[in-house]
């Protein structure tokens, strides 16, 4: 399928009123606003069911304009065309897609630049200071203005994320799904800084006039300013060397002025110029002050608080090389989440691009976000497809084999939740789910592989398990499974004890070594083993940490642990070995609870 | 020893002519400038000999006035003051330490505040640009002019550190030693766009009036806003987070308009304000266009090139949460030292300042300075302390044990280059270049043990060898070596491999994992094995590949290795092995080199 080509065409931006001079707003602070106006684009056709709406947030200097053209001349598609369309990821063949400009913006929905009614000039600092709460109260009268009372998903990036976290949070039943990318419960310190230079920049402009600039003489250098500041905080600086380096513009020589003469320097210059030519100087203060103002610790008590009140199910992203919104303050929020004792689903896309990876990353980000949406329209997890399974997976990682599923499946208590540290692809906890009607979540290192489990429906958290459990409460599973991983573990230890925290009964599988063909080998050929289960030559095995079944049977009664069942296995077949399977079992698996 | 209170005292600024009218200096952008004064501090007494001068190059916004009081009533010493003083890190009692103002500054040496004598009026944007080159060519006059012929040490942080690589490459002979402290051989195109905006700042501010400015009305809005741009870049995302967080200066609430009021604002606005007070726009516009051209790469055709001309000792050292100017770019140029064959220290301190550590980590910046200028003074390593050992390191790490120090020192011919991958605090390279006279290089990836070793004047690199030894070219050294290490690897192919690369010979020591007593105990007892080789239990060994002799031999003869030297040892007696070693002998020694 060529996601590429398949354009929504051209679109109309339309404009509603939802909300009259007569009933105005109260905004948080504490000001009244009418009329409001709301600029916006819709792509796609609502079902009978009104079930596959999909709502769309833009960015700080967004607009409404997502996908297709709005006009025949266009050069450029709407700023999201790589991820909406028709058999794209967000496929309009499939969804109903909304995408409205935010109140305070400057396309087309009731801002700064709009005219005052009470005296006939455009507001400018006149205007009230608006929040992202003002923001998403306003959304939600729009989205009911136009026939729309239940949202498959609301997705947004950056600022946009801001608005769907609001949106999960304010109105839980108004949504099954919540995508939240590359953006933050509340801006670093370092974040806010930079939003004041840009604004100070701005205000410290002579042609500012406290805002009440005309179109022919605004504050177009304090603008410029700003814009060059923010734009150095959506690359990163890996991207930054990679696009430009040290490059010189034109000149061979350094010229040994004051001119631009880098290209980075040139680019930045023609960024901030282009940008004033688009966008509103006093919007701009007023929409960074809405981001520098977003703290849903703060406004909720604690972030924890903020995510109980969550319903949908919900979808972080962030990107490795985001120092904006870093991937620390998604994980702050997918702990939040999970504090709750709700499942989530996080992904940290590894990417060069930094804050503006989130469109520029269509084919991680694209799948991920499409298998989510797939996923939730479905209300279920997807049909089972046997051939999902990648066995080179499997085999590549040597950490799983089938038999472990069957036994394990055969242990679990039908309705339990499920925690599977080191999930791989998903697929034990696919059949759990299916077969068991588990709740089921997992943990998993590999990028790929989360995408996976996403895609299949799975909730799972992108992290190494070997940075340990933090965010989950004790006893918060029914069982933790460790299969075929403790042994490749550095700290097999601490994982183990911070499983048998948070799960009421753990199973652990590993490679039994003191099994006698490793026995012998080692007795005889005086040779580190190399079994059907112990595979690899000493010097590349990600087995690091070799244990017996007797070693784990004193581990655990060291650490207080009982041994509720006890499955020594032969290699491949399921059936179970009596007599002193500390010599004759290849493997073992083990149900075992914290006394 | 109180380091912190023991102050050189009032100290006097003074000025000194080094370029006079009559022989103007001529700059690399091809302009003649005369006269140039220099001011400049010294602290401290040149010592007969001549040998104990360390000059201090300070950074963009410093001065010459790096400790002491110039008057009673200040009330804060110079800016580097807990690092220089009597008895301090740069002790005054030992050493004759200078700094001078650069070029183009405004705080006494000629620059574009100063007159210009062909109009009578500041020279402002008339004074030529300079670079980093001619910065450090007045420096190199000026030092002459005041006697001094001959450098122990030169020291810069931040742009004092470009001073330090292009004195150390320009008079390579001038110098025993150079100190390059968070610095770079060229800015990256981040660095660059952030003074670029600066610069734009200030040069868009009506008040700039093409430098022309007066002291009473003057661009201070711009330069404010090019402070306030430069701050957030001294400064760590965590640390602004630890000192500011999202706290508001004074009121309880948002107050819904655009005055600062998070802290971190009215912080960078001080600092914005304060800064205007003391320093001269147009000297910020040429001292960051200086820094924005200085690319040693560029100027020499490479930097393994520029650094081929330098014959000082080098220590560089940057700081992990450094942003501005990285650790990869201090990595960088060690890698372009090494590339010459050349031996270098480089520590990367752990440190939650940014950029403005070197400023702000005395405790573990001190040390490392301290010693390694100690070291050079005394032209030679520290004499050997036995009591320097500290066994509670070697005992903690279960790396080394002293008979294989003795066994080591026995294979190795005298006069040869030897490099210890995993060298902990550095005795054995000590004791080889004592006992061997070889010259010695270490690698270690504790910060505590490579100041160790810097201390007593082993070059060391801070680094993990896990990351491999890519910097090294092929056949470097005479003998790597790798003691009681090979085990704790998770890539021990990979890092022996790049050993055998880059040594003529290695020598490799393990303990032997087909020892009886490990034998025996899987055989009989069914478990791990724990000796006092091995004193681990399997879920906390930092042991994590297991290798007998028997399958270390197998490897060798594989990968096309040939073993010079076996040393089958007894565990604590250097007394060897002969009949049946893999059953026996509990450890070995070998001495290997790639057929």
């Amino acid at each position: 399928m060529n996601r590429q080509n398949n354009s929504v065409g051209i679109v109309e931006t339309k404009t509603v009123r939802v909300v009259d001079a007569q009933s105005p707003l109260t905004l948080d602070c504490g000001r009244e606003l009418s009329p409001i106006d709301v600029s916006y684009e819709t792509y796609g056709r609502m079902n009978e069911s009104g079930d596959n709406v999909v709502y769309i947030c833009h960015a700080l200097t967004g607009n409404a304009h997502v996908a297709g053209y709005n006009s025949p001349d266009d050069k450029k598609p709407g700023w999201w065309d790589d991820f909406v369309g028709p058999g794209k990821y967000i496929d309009t063949d499939k969804y109903f897609v909304v995408c409205s400009n935010f109140l305070g913006g400057c396309s087309g929905t009731t801002g700064p630049t709009s005219i005052n009614p009470s005296n006939g000039e455009p507001y400018a600092l006149n205007f009230p200071v608006y929040t992202i709460g003002d923001m998403v109260r306003v959304q939600k009268l729009f989205l009911e203005k136009i026939g729309v009372n239940h949202l498959l998903a609301v997705i947004g990036g950056s600022m946009g994320g801001m608005h769907a976290l609001k949106w999960a949070i304010e109105y839980p039943d108004f949504m099954d799904a919540a995508v939240v990318v590359a953006s933050t419960s509340r801006l670093s310190p370092q974040a806010i800084a930079f939003d004041a230079v840009g604004r100070n920049a701005i205000l410290a402009d002579r042609d500012f006039q406290d805002g009440k600039y005309t179109n022919d003489k605004g504050p177009e250098r304090g603008l410029g300013i700003a814009r060059m500041i923010g734009h150095i905080t959506y690359l990163s600086e890996k991207g930054m060397r990679e696009k430009f380096g040290r490059e010189l513009r034109t000149a061979q020589d350094y010229t040994y002025d004051f001119n631009p003469e880098f290209s980075v320097e040139t680019y930045l210059n023609h960024q901030g110029q282009s940008f004033v030519e688009r966008f509103d100087a006093n919007c701009y203060l007023y929409i960074t002050k809405a981001m520098d103002y977003f703290d849903l610790g703060r406004e909720y008590g604690s972030l924890e608080a903020a995510f109980k009140k969550i319903k949908a199910k919900l979808l972080i992203v962030s990107f490795s090389s985001d120092w904006l919104f870093t991937p620390e303050q998604s994980v702050d929020m997918v702990n939040a989440v999970v504090a709750n004792n709700k499942s989530v689903s996080y992904c940290n896309i590894e990417s060069p691009y930094g804050h503006d990876a989130f469109l520029l990353e269509p084919d991680t980000l694209g799948p991920l976000i499409g298998g989510f949406l797939a996923s939730s329209f479905e209300s279920h997890v997807s049909p089972f497809d046997p051939e999902s399974i990648d066995y080179a997976d499997l085999q590549e990682s040597a950490k799983r084999v089938r038999v472990d599923y069957e036994i394990i499946e055969d242990v679990i208590e039908p309705g339990s939740r499920v925690l599977d540290a080191g999930c791989g692809n998903g697929d034990l906890l696919y059949r759990l789910s299916r077969d068991k009607n588990a709740s089921v979540e997992g943990i998993e290192v590999r990028q790929d592989l989360v995408i996976k489990c996403i895609s299949k429906g799975i909730p799972v958290i992108h992290k190494d398990i070997e940075n340990g459990l933090d965010c989950y409460r004790d006893k918060s599973f029914d069982y933790g499974v460790l299969s075929q991983t403790v042994q490749t573990l550095k700290e097999p230890e601490y994982v183990f004890r911070e499983l048998l925290r948070v799960a009421k009964r753990v199973i652990v599988s590993f490679p039994n070594f003191a099994y006698w063909k490793v026995r012998l080998s080692l007795m005889l050929k005086g040779q580190a083993p190399v079994t059907p289960e112990l595979p690899f030559e000493w010097y590349n095995s990600p087995n690091i940490h070799f244990l017996s079944i007797k070693d784990f049977e004193q581990f655990c009664s060291k650490i207080g642990v009982v041994i509720e069942k006890k499955v020594p296995l032969r290699g491949s077949s399921p059936s179970t070995i009596k007599p002193a399977p500390n010599f004759f079992a290849p493997q073992a698996i083990y149900l075992v609870r914290k006394d």
